[in-house]
């Protein structure tokens, strides 16, 4: 227990006791520093940790307040509304701006707000490592033919027999190992569209999905989308009906940058109409595993009896990315997407392949991921209170249900290209709205990645980007 | 020194002392082996590594016979001719084929005269694994984000030094790192041209090219090649005529199958006529390492002052094959190839390219070339000896200058794909010609690879392929 949990714990059971009420106002942070000889930051993050318990909130100029009554709503920002996107298909070109933008991430040491990674010291590296050295030492991995598409038969079984241990049964002959879920999503969309193509994708959308429409010369359209819920049903049954559409992908499980979990019976209603039309749906699935509720979430594919749902994850959220491992479950277009990974890549590498088998096999993986998702799910708390508390009024945030990411509406006046710029030259990068769309319409949206352990740096930054926020809205 | 290199000296310095003079019989294998009480396999090794040295020749039915005039031509094999393609663009489905034979080859243990693939156990593995071990422990490599396109800067700096050190000037910044030649091809490729254009391709081909063109639906049309000299630009130039080339893809150094190194001057001809019909080539050089004669071969790219040459490359033929690391030196379209790279694989990993880096810093790179290339030389004399002394009358093979496949021209009659799946029967794969082309044009061609050390074994598997020839030439 670190210094400023304890002192939350002390004060949240203070609260629970009756000490404080509902509607009490808390000693002021100065107040609590010089009573209990402690430092202001730390008062600071433990009234921020009381206030993502929802046990306490801030009013601006006022100071922080209890408040134990349920269902009160999200904290200081507003919730979202659903997405009302033009129904116009777009040629897509935002890889420049999504490079550049990663790019300046990686440079230096800028606090990675904008970053789309998870917590690499998260990872098991030292222990991949050695699995990996171990597998540089088999003869038999040396040259390709082993390597050949689907990919490693080990992974491959070790793949098949979690899902089977989630609850969705899968054909180990229907696993395609790929160079990443990058490659999966490349793979299938090209599987199912062709150049010219109209593609329909949630509103905001994540720009991987946007990137293989680019490649493949295909046009995005963008469908109404929930920020809880996920895609409007009936809004993109609208669009199929008005036009020519080869496909639709989709995240249903904590999609970036919206961070919602499709309800169950929405994700049946999506794999219902898409059998009803014929169209082929294209899930990607990387943060599934990165779940905070109590159960791993169904994916589309579970509700697919026609082969139509082509399945895309990989180990890049959970193991490793450095190791550029993912896979496709195709369903019905198994064959194409086997012969496209060999005429895009040939094979993928089989000693990393090897290494995340030996891992998944002999290591306590669920272990592996309960502790992440503790922590991811612990950091939205904290970011999220943050926000609420030093971003502009008239800001609204996502309810990540997974994942790590926060997806931000500053007010109107905001353009948020204009705060990565402010922000970047303050050594801060945040992922700007511009990336998740063809249009305009996230133009005052920011991404805020949460998976970096919490620390004074982060606090200091996202309170910067706070204050930058105030500064473009006036 | 093996029994049967002994021997072989022995009778050579007979020959130079005289004691055997030009067209006399040498006694027979039967004899021999009971003279000196060795194994007949054993004088029939050292028969046919003389007739590799251009000592001896075979004569059908009658047995071997000294032969020291020089410039009498090849060995009893003909010469190949010029192919004539008929010039008519197609589309290309040639990797089903292709998959399903590189899958038989790899299949149980089957004698991979086949295969595409360099010999494995020639690979620096023991040391390449350590230093993958070395890097997997660097923190800073755990996360994406220095493996960015265009690639790790350490082993861009050994690529472009290495060029340097062998004449041909390449800016560092001009570099993008591959999921091996095959994703820098595709995205050469696709940086070039669209789907439904004519790209020109020799013929015939290597099929990682005609995949490239299948993968992105565009069409190939193939151009006479001289199976010594490569590709005839003037056939070119009357295709360029006569209709839209969005570009051309050549491998000018030890072409797969034919094994030619282009003379300089044709290159330089070839590279002209690029710059004055403004149409980009792509250059596929990952053979250019493995040439046996005295001097590293000039690139396509070192002609170029346009720009117009992307020359694509990898270390999976010289260091190994399991890391899946290529480049791509893309002139003018380096910025769409960057792109397209970050579009398609996101990154290349990190890990794999460090290890290569700290190889070719470290390691003697030259020195283990030049043992590969030794063994490469060495096995080509004695794969086109073998051929030429058991595979039908009527039979003609290419003269390799570098690599290690042989392009064997079978009598009319033998259909490749039968003697392929008849071979296939006895445990032994070969590459059928129909892999090579959109046509029909090579279904009594046959691709053999010598790159394993040579051993009974492989020398059993060229006499039962020669003999089923005879059997479909009847």
């Amino acid at each position: 227990m670190t210094l400023y949990e304890t002192l939350a714990d002390d004060i949240e059971s203070q609260i629970q006791k009756g000490v404080y009420r509902h509607g009490d106002r808390l000693p002021s942070v100065r107040q609590t520093s010089q009573q209990r000889q402690i430092s202001i930051t730390t008062v600071i993050r433990a009234y921020l940790l009381l206030e993502s318990r929802g046990l306490i909130v801030s009013r601006p100029q006022s100071g922080y307040f209890v408040n134990l009554r349920e269902g009160d709503g999200p904290l200081q920002g507003h919730a979202l509304s659903t997405s009302k996107p033009i129904a116009i298909s777009a040629t897509v070109d935002v890889s420049r701006l999504v490079l550049s933008t990663l790019r300046s991430i990686s440079a230096g040491d800028a606090v990675p707000l904008g970053s789309p990674y998870p917590d690499p010291t998260a990872f098991p590296f030292e222990k991949l490592n050695r699995y990996a050295y171990a597998a540089g030492r088999d003869e038999s991995l040396r040259g390709l033919k082993d390597a050949l598409p689907p990919g490693h038969p080990k992974l491959i079984r070790q793949i098949a027999r979690r899902y089977l241990e989630k609850g969705m049964t899968v054909d180990p002959a229907d696993v395609i190992i790929t160079v990443g879920a990058t490659e999966a999503i490349n793979l299938c969309l090209q599987a199912v569209a062709k150049p010219g193509d109209v593609i329909a994708v949630e509103s905001p959308t994540f720009y991987a999905m946007l990137h293989a429409i680019e490649r493949m010369g295909m046009k995005a359209i963008e469908v109404a989308t929930h920020p809880e819920q996920g895609i409007d049903v009936a809004a993109l049954a609208a669009i199929v009906e008005s036009q020519p559409v080869a496909a639709c992908m989709v995240m249903p499980n904590f999609q970036n940058p919206l961070g919602f979990q499709m309800p169950d019976a929405r994700k049946r209603e999506l794999v219902e109409f898409a059998a009803k039309a014929d169209m082929p749906i294209i899930e990607n699935g990387v943060y599934n595993e990165l779940y905070y509720g109590s159960a791993y979430p169904s994916s589309l594919k579970s509700y697919d009896r026609n082969g139509l749902v082509l399945h895309c994850s990989s180990f890049s959220k959970t193991l490793t990315s450095a190791y550029r491992i993912g896979w496709a479950l195709p369903g019905r277009y198994r064959d194409q997407v086997e012969k496209l990974k060999f005429l895009n890549t040939l094979t993928t590498a089989s000693i990393p392949q090897l290494a995340i088998a030996e891992f998944l096999e002999r290591d306590g993986y669920e272990h592996h991921l309960r502790r992440i998702r503790k922590a991811y799910a612990q950091q939205a708390n904290l970011m999220k209170a943050m926000v609420s508390r030093f971003f502009p009024d008239g800001t609204g945030m996502s309810g990540p249900a997974g994942g790590y990411v926060l997806w931000v509406e500053l007010p109107p006046k905001v353009n948020a290209m204009q705060l990565y710029e402010l922000a970047l030259e303050r050594g801060i990068t945040i992922g700007p709205g511009y990336m998740f769309s063809t249009s305009d319409s996230y133009r005052n949206f920011i991404r805020l990645n949460y998976s970096s352990p919490w620390s004074a740096e982060i606090e200091q930054a996202v309170i910067t980007v706070g204050k930058l926020a105030a500064t473009c809205a006036r």
